[in-house]
C-alpha cells in the first residue's frame, strides 16, 4: 500500500486552493490518497522572513494578476476576495477539531467548502459565523465546530502541525511530500505527477 | 511584423538558464524574435526586499533540490556551480558593450556562452579573466571586452537598463514580457506559450 501525499496548504493561499481542486483526482490515478494539512503562513513566514504575497513591492501586483490568469489556463473558478490575505487561524482550527470529531471525509469536505466560499463567493472565512454556516451547509452542528475549534487542545494541536510541518521542510502553500520528495507550488505538479508515475525525476 | 519578446534573466539565476534554453525556439515557433535583457538581482531585491533563493531558510535547501529536480525533468545540462549566487555585474556590462560593439547576434551567443560556463562547466563568471576567455571563445578581442565593459558609459547604461526593467515591473528572473503581458519564472513557459499562440490566456 503506498503512502498518502502530505498537502500543506493555507485556507488564504490561491494556488494552495488551485491544488485542491484536482489532487485528490491525480493521486487517485497512481494510487494515493491525500492527507490534508491546514497551515498558517503568518506563522511559517516569521522563519523564512518571508511576506504575503500581495504586501512585497511589484511582486505582489504580478501575483494578483497570475492568479486570475492562471485560473483561466486551468479552468478554476476563481474571483480575487474582497478581503485578502486574512487570518486563517480560525478556519484551520475548525478543520482540525472536525477531523477529531467527524474525522477525515468530513475534514476534507470543509476543506473545500472553505475554499469554495473564500475564492468563489468572496465570503470572509476569518469570521466565525463564516465558518459555522459552512459547517452547517455540510450537516454539522455549527455551534459545537465553532466552540471546539477554540479549545485549548486545538490551538495547541494547530501549533504543533505547524511546527512539525517547517521541521519536515515545509514553508510555502500548496506544499507536498510524496515519500520523502517535496514539492513547492501548483506549478510543480507536472513533477509531482512524473514523480508519482515514475518513483523518481 | 510581431514584437519581439523581451527576456529578462541574472547571469546568477538557474530558471533563467534554464529559459535561455530554449526562448528563442518558443519565440520563433510563433514568429517572434527575442530580445535578451540582462538584469542585476541583487539591486532589483533592494526594491523588493527579497533574498538570494538559496539564503532563504527552508526554501534556499528546497531551491538547491529543485533547480538539479528541474534539469533533469527538462532535460537541460546543469550543475550546481562551487561559488552559487555571485556578483553578475561584470558579465552583465560585458554583455552590453558586446552588444554595441559587435551587434545583437554576438551579444547573445555571448550570454548562451557565460550561462554555459557558470551552470555546466562550474567557471566562476564573475572573474574578469573567465569573462575574457569567453569573450576569445566566440572570436572576440578579450582585451578590448574587458576594458570596454568597465566603461562609465556602459556601468551608467546598465544601471538605466534596471531601472527600467522594474519600472516595467520585472522582479525576477526569468521574467518575460509579450505585448505588455507579464510572465515570471520558467514554470511559467506553458502560460507563455498560450499567449504567444492565442494572443490572450
Amino acid at each position: 500500500m503506498s503512502k498518502p501525499i502530505d498537502f500543506y496548504f493555507d485556507f488564504s493561499s490561491p494556488y494552495g486552493y488551485f491544488a485542491s481542486t484536482c489532487i485528490e483526482e491525480l493521486a487517485a490515478k497512481y494510487g494515493r490518497t491525500v492527507k490534508w494539512h491546514p497551515l498558517l503562513l503568518g506563522a511559517v513566514f516569521k522563519t523564512t522572513g518571508a511576506a504575503p504575497l500581495p504586501l512585497v513591492p511589484l511582486k505582489g501586483e504580478y501575483a494578483l494578476h497570475d492568479f486570475e490568469r492562471s485560473a483561466r489556463f486551468y479552468g478554476i473558478r476563481y474571483r480575487k476576495p474582497s478581503e485578502f490575505p486574512l487570518s486563517t487561524q480560525a478556519a484551520a482550527r475548525a478543520m482540525l477539531w472536525i477531523r477529531k470529531q467527524y474525522g477525515e471525509e468530513k475534514a476534507v469536505a470543509f476543506c473545500k467548502a472553505v475554499y469554495n466560499a473564500y475564492f468563489v463567493d468572496d465570503l470572509h472565512i476569518g469570521r466565525p459565523e463564516i465558518l459555522a454556516q459552512i459547517a452547517f451547509g455540510l450537516g454539522l452542528d455549527a455551534a459545537r465546530v465553532i466552540d471546539g475549534s477554540n479549545d485549548a487542545e486545538i490551538k495547541e494541536q494547530l501549533r504543533e502541525d505547524v511546527d512539525a510541518a517547517m521541521k519536515r521542510g515545509v514553508f510555502g502553500s500548496p506544499f507536498m511530500l510524496v515519500d520523502g520528495e517535496p514539492f513547492w507550488g501548483f506549478d510543480r505538479f507536472a513533477q509531482l505527477e512524473a514523480f508519482l508515475k515514475n518513483g523518481t525525476i
